[in-house]
């Protein structure tokens, strides 16, 4: 088993801020500054063309830390933040540039490529996963949870399939093509994202993906507005999400 | 103006239960007993067959009193409770326990009669917001919510329509037939509750119903469950929901 080894401490707003790096991995642990003992831990995904430090990521680190008392981990994806693009990286990186350049559907080039990114990715979170389990804040025998939307959709899916670990989960934004088929087998609670005027996907794709999940307790929240503009409610909404599921007690900031 | 008497008081639980009656009409205010002074108001639409004090509305009455600082006023809805029933109110209810005898589907006789009942509630939830706001602990420069389900859907929405002091509502479980078209009347911020495997409303009708809403922030919630099964974190949501449109300070029960 690969180690986690930390290489960078900060703390700030209440939260500890703690880079690490499994092989080749580098990702970063968030934690309650007051120093908190063990804790749930919710993995969370980064979109696309992102990293694990987006400020996306720091924003709901800091409410799912300070408002729910979680321990939050984010890796960086395969081609993503420091992290070396293989050819085929660049190719497919250069193929949505020039679909949006040129106007086009840029789902095709996504979901393709993102479908591809999962099958590199989950490996190296279950790597990732397994030595966060070593730590004594966290352990072997918590709840996890994973939140992550877009292309942390994308990689989240397939995760929570291939980890029974995983036992609760926030998805959204994204295509159902590459991924009902791999949602029918996911049974845990999840709570599922989906802008109502996403300019790029199709409101009927997102409902399909949605519908997939096999999961009995399931709730979609739909919002108004276009594919960038998830209202930041939704993240406040999550941490009560985990907070019911993964055993903790939120406090609001609504 | 039709002034409103109050009848009986009560409390418990954190909650002051004053009824009332308008007019003709019966009604209830719930408020916070810890005294609050000048407080924003929720409107709740109770469902059909129920009434004011259905538990329904006792429970979402205690989390918005408690968890929101609101005062929460139902009254009955036209041939509820206590209420007379005519003889239209009558041939429809037998119409529709007619169709549940007979396995026939329940939604057009519910769209037909609630379209109808909406009719004579409107002016009577005008009267007692009136006689409401009369009141020196709700005034009448407040903003003002709306919160009702299934027939408080088929009454909540042209009432909000017709009336520019409800400035944020919560609806939901309900057709579309009777009311998209006032839907693309409403501005404000609308939650939307609907029920993923309703066995009496299509889910294209409950979608079509949310995309009709011309609020620019609108928000489906969606859950896995049949008609009846809307799970109670929905009310707790809501409680969140009129703490962000009507200016008070949510206290969690996550």
């Amino acid at each position: 088993m690969q180690s986690l080894k930390f290489t960078g401490e900060s703390s700030s707003n209440g939260m500890v801020e703690r880079d690490f790096t499994v092989g080749e991995v580098p990702g970063v642990l968030w934690s309650p500054a007051s120093g908190a003992g063990r804790a749930p831990l919710v993995l969370m995904g980064h979109g696309g063309g992102t990293h694990k430090k987006w400020p996306a990521m720091t924003g709901r680190a800091h409410r799912l830390v300070t408002g729910g008392g979680f321990h939050v981990a984010v890796i960086d994806a395969p081609g993503h933040g420091g992290r070396p693009r293989t050819a085929y990286d660049e190719q497919e990186i250069a193929a949505l540039y020039r679909a949006r350049a040129a106007g086009e559907p840029e789902g095709p080039v996504v979901v393709r490529y993102n479908a591809h990114l999962a099958e590199r990715a989950v490996p190296e979170w279950q790597a990732a996963l397994d030595a966060l389990q070593e730590l004594p804040e966290i352990g072997a025998e918590g709840p996890v949870g994973y939140f992550g939307l877009n292309m942390g959709t994308a990689i989240g899916v397939p995760l929570a399939a291939a980890d029974p670990r995983i036992t609760a989960a926030v998805f959204g934004i994204f295509w159902h093509e590459s991924l009902a088929e791999t949602a029918k087998q996911i049974t845990i609670p999840v709570e599922f994202v989906l802008q109502w005027d996403d300019e790029h996907i199709p409101r009927e794709s997102g409902l399909a993906l949605f519908d997939a999940f096999a999961a009995k307790e399931k709730t979609l929240h739909a919002n108004a507005g276009t594919h960038k503009e998830v209202p930041r409610f939704e993240a406040d909404s999550a941490v009560r999400f985990f907070a019911r599921h993964l055993g903790q007690r939120a406090t609001s900031s609504a």
